[in-house]
C-alpha cells in the first residue's frame, strides 16, 4: 500500500524491508524482533519485517530464511512495503534503490553519510515529490542525536556554526597521540590493530568521512545545500608529536574538526564555509575532552547560544539505536500521517570561498637565530595583513645537527584571527624569505573566541 | 478553523496566541517578528501573532498595541488561533488555559516544568483526546534539545539511566561553592546578588525546580507516568565546604542531580526510580565539568549507549530557542497534517520503592579515636548488608575543642552499591553506637561504574 493511499488513516502494521545485513542491519533486525511489543507501542502498529536483502544467500544467519533475498530491487517493489531501510553503504546501488523507493511512496531510513553528501538534493526532491520522508540520523555521529535536533529543536533559531568531532578513528589516533608521545604511523597502525582503523584508512585520515559529515551538518543547519565536494578537507596525515607538544604549550589539543560556519562574504552578504582540518582548541573547550573512538558536535545558535551533544560515534549498536529511532518515527508517520522536515534549503547561501574564511594560525618554523629576526618575521606577517597576537620561541634551544645547522632556532607565532589567503601569501613569502630555513607546520585553531 | 477541519491540508496561515509576555514571550514575539521569512520557510506557511496576553495593558511594551489583551480565555478561543503559546508559568490558570486550548483542537506549547510535571497525565489526555499536540521542550534545561531527543531519536532504544543538571542555580552555586571555598550561605547570597537565584530560592535550592524535571524525563524516558511526587527529593542546603573538601579527596565533585533509573524492583520485574539530590560524582565524568549556570543531561541506552547534551538552562534567549522550535514543529503539523509523538505511557511501569533503590555512599562520621573503632565501625555496617569499598580516616586529625573533644577522629568510609533502606538503617545504628560522636553528613556516590 502507498503513502499516498493511506495518509492520515491508520494502518495494521507497517511493513519494512531491510536492504543489508552487516553489523548494523543484523542489530537492526535483531532488535526489532526482541522489542517488537515496544516498537508496536511506540508506533501505534507493528512493525512487519518483509524480507531482508543480503548478498550471500548461503551465509548462516540468525533470521528467518524465508526473510532473505538477494534482490534488494524486488523487495523494495513489493505492495506491502511501507518503509526501506538501507544499511549496505556505498554509493551507487544504494541510490538506485533509495531513490525508486523514494518515487514509490515509500520512506526510506539509511546510515549512508556518503551517499547523502553526495546526493542529497536529488535524494530530498524525490522524498518532496512523493510526500515521504528521507531519515539519515545515523549518518553523522553514529548515536548521538544531531540530524533530527538540528531538524526540529533548533528549528527556531538561527544557527551561526557547528563545530564536530565526527570521525571516530582519527580522534582515536590523535588522542593516542597526544597520551603516549608516539608518532602517527605507529598510532595508526595500532588503531589498526585493535580495530579502530580500517585496512584502507584514507576515507577516515584524509577527512573524507568527516567531509561527507561537514556537508550534511551545514545543510541542515544554514538551510543550503552543501555537498562534499564543497567542503575544504585536510586530513591528519602530516600531524606530528612536535605538533601536539606545541599545542600542549598553548595550553590547546589537537582535533580533527568539522566546522560548518555562516560567514560574511567579501560583498557583505552571508555565505557558508564547511571545512574540515585539525586544528588546535584549547584544553577548557568542551571538544578537549572528548577522547578516543567519541563523537561529539558543538553547536552556536543565535538564542541558544552553545549546546553540545556527546557520545559514541559508531559501532553496530550505536547505528542501529540511530536506525531505529528514526525508523520509529517514520513508521509513526505512516500510520498517522504527518512528514518529517526535510532539508529545506530555501536560504540558498553561496559557499563561501575558502580564501575569504577567517580564522586563527598557529605557524611553526625553523628560523635564523640572530639578532633582528624577530622584527623581520612580524614585518612578513604584517605586510600580508596577519596581526600577531603571540610569539614563542621554542625554549631558544638551538636545533641540532641533524636539522638545518646550529644557527637556527624553533619559533611559533599564534596570529589574530587572519583570512585563509592572507595566512597563504604570509607562508610564501616565509618559506621564501632567506631569515626562515621552512615552515614546519601551519595549523588553525578554533573555540579561542572569548580567549 | 480547528485542527479536526484542516487536518492534512495546506493552510494559508497559522495563528497563534502568546500567553504572557515576561522575559521569554518577549523573546518569542520579537524573534517571531524579526525573523518571520525564515518561519514561513521552515512552516511553509506564514506564523501569524492573533493576540498577546498580559497581565498589565498599560505597561510600554515593544508591539503593536492591537495585539495586548488581558482576557487570555477569550484569545485561546478565537477561531483562528492554530497554536498557543504559554510561558506564564504557575499552575492553575495555565492548566485552565491550556486544557480549553486543547478541547478545542488547538496545539499547545509550554514551557511550564511544574505544571506538566504535576499534571502531564490530564494534559496529555486532552491533547490525545483532540489528535493535537502539546509539547514543552523548554520546561527541560532550556534550550538543550532534550524533550524531542528522548520522544524521537531514542524511540529506537531502550533508555536505562537519565541523570541530569538540570537546575542552573544550584549548579552555580556548587560550582562556587567548589572554586571559592566560600561556604552555602555566603555563595547563595553572592548568587542572588549575580541574578542566579530568586529572592525566594526554595524551589531551587530544596530541589523542587528538578524534581519535576525529574518527572518529565522519567515519564519519557520509561515510558510510565511518574509526576513530581514521585521523585525523592533532598536540597543542597545542608552542603558543607567539608563535604566538598571530602569530594576532592575522593577526586570527586558535588552536583544536584536528577537521577531516573530503570531499576529491579524486589518482585523480580522492572521499576522506576526517580530522585532528586546532591551527589558525588567522579571528575572525570562527563557530568563533572558541567559547571555554572549550565545544564546537561546524560542518557544510558541499551544500544546507543552514554549520550550526553550541554547548554544553557535557562535565560530568556535560550529558553525561546526551545519555545519557537516547538512552535515551528506544532506549525507544520498544523500545515501538513501529522502529530508529534506524545508521552506514551504504555509500560506503566510501578514507581520503586525509594528504600530499594540502590547507589553508593560516602559516609562522614566523627568517630572515637581509639583501638578497635576501625573494626567496630565495619561490623555495623556489615551487620546491615552494606560493604565497605574504602575507608579514610581524615589525616589522622584530632578534632579541636570546637567539636567534641580532643578523642575524636573524622572517618570517611565509602560504600559499594547498597539499598537505601540498609544504609537509613546503619546510619540509625551508628548514630546510637558509643563509638560514633555524630554522622555528619550522607552523600549519594553516582556515575562510578567502571570505576
Amino acid at each position: 500500500m502507498t503513502r499516498e493511499a493511506n495518509t492520515g488513516l491508520r494502518q495494521p502494521e507497517v511493513g519494512v524491508a531491510i536492504l543489508g545485513m552487516g553489523t548494523v542491519g543484523t542489530e537492526v533486525v535483531r532488535l526489532l524482533n526482541e522489542n517488537a511489543d515496544s516498537f508496536t507501542h511506540r508506533v501505534g502498529a507493528p512493525i512487519v519485517i518483509r524480507g531482508i536483502a543480503v548478498r550471500d544467500l548461503d551465509k548462516d544467519r540468525n533470521v528467518d530464511p524465508e526473510l532473505l533475498t538477494d534482490d534488494p530491487q524486488s523487495l523494495v517493489d513489493r505492495e506491502d512495503v511501507d518503509v526501506v531501510v538501507e544499511v549496505i553503504g556505498g554509493i551507487d546501488g544504494p541510490r538506485e534503490l533509495i531513490l525508486s523507493a523514494l518515487q514509490q511512496g515509500k520512506s526510506v531510513v539509511t546510515a549512508n553519510k556518503a551517499l547523502v553528501a553526495a546526493h542529497a538534493a536529488e535524494l530530498s526532491q524525490a522524498a518532496d515529490d512523493s510526500r515521504v520522508d528521507l531519515y539519515f540520523e545515523a549518518a553523522v555521529a553514529g548515536a548521538i542525536p544531531i540530524i533530527g535536533p538540528l531538524k526540529r529543536s533548533m528549528a527556531g533559531d538561527e544557527l551561526q556554526k557547528v563545530m564536530g568531532i565526527v570521525n571516530g578513528t582519527t580522534n582515536f589516533i590523535l588522542s593516542a597521540m597526544d597520551e603516549t608521545g608516539a608518532d602517527y604511523e605507529e598510532t595508526l597502525a595500532e588503531a589498526g590493530r585493535l580495530g579502530y582503523a580500517e585496512a584502507d584508512p584514507t576515507a577516515d585520515v584524509e577527512g573524507y568521512d568527516a567531509a561527507s559529515k561537514a556537508a550534511i551538518l551545514s545543510t541542515l543547519a544554514f538551510h543550503t545545500r552543501v555537498t562534499s565536494s564543497d567542503v575544504y578537507r585536510e586530513g591528519i596525515t602530516k600531524i606530528t608529536q612536535q605538533d601536539i607538544q606545541f599545542a600542549h604549550k598553548l595550553n590547546c589539543t589537537i582535533k580533527l574538526l568539522a566546522v560548518c560556519e555562516r560567514v560574511q562574504n567579501p560583498d557583505g552578504g552571508e555565505a557558508v564555509s564547511a571545512r574540515v582540518y585539525p586544528a588546535l582548541i584549547p584544553k577548557s573547550h568542551q571538544l578537549a575532552t572528548v577522547n578516543g573512538a567519541f563523537n561529539a558536535v558543538f553547536l552556536e545558535a543565535s538564542s541558544a547560544g552553545q549546546i553540545m551533544f556527546y557520545g559514541p560515534g559508531a559501532g553496530g549498536a550505536p547505528t542501529a539505536s540511530a536506525v531505529l529511532g528514526d525508523l520509529v518515527a517514520a513508521s509513526r508517520n505512516v500510520v498517522h500521517g504527518g512528514r518529517a522536515p526535510g532539508d529545506n534549503p530555501y536560504a540558498n547561501l553561496p559557499i563561501a570561498n575558502f580564501g575569504d574564511v577567517e580564522t586563527r594560525y598557529l605557524v611553526s618554523m625553523l628560523v635564523r637565530d640572530e639578532k633582528g629576526t624577530l622584527s623581520q618575521i612580524a614585518k612578513v606577517f604584517s605586510e600580508h595583513g596577519v596581526s600577531i597576537s603571540t610569539v614563542q620561541q621554542d625554549d631558544y634551544r638551538v636545533i641540532g645537527d641533524d636539522a638545518e645547522g646550529k644557527d637556527f632556532a624553533r619559533l611559533m607565532v599564534v596570529t589574530h584571527r587572519a583570512k585563509e589567503s592572507d595566512l597563504a601569501a604570509t607562508v610564501e613569502a616565509l618559506e621564501t624569505s632567506h631569515i626562515v630555513a621552512s615552515v614546519a607546520s601551519v595549523l588553525r585553531m578554533e573555540g579561542l573566541e572569548g580567549i
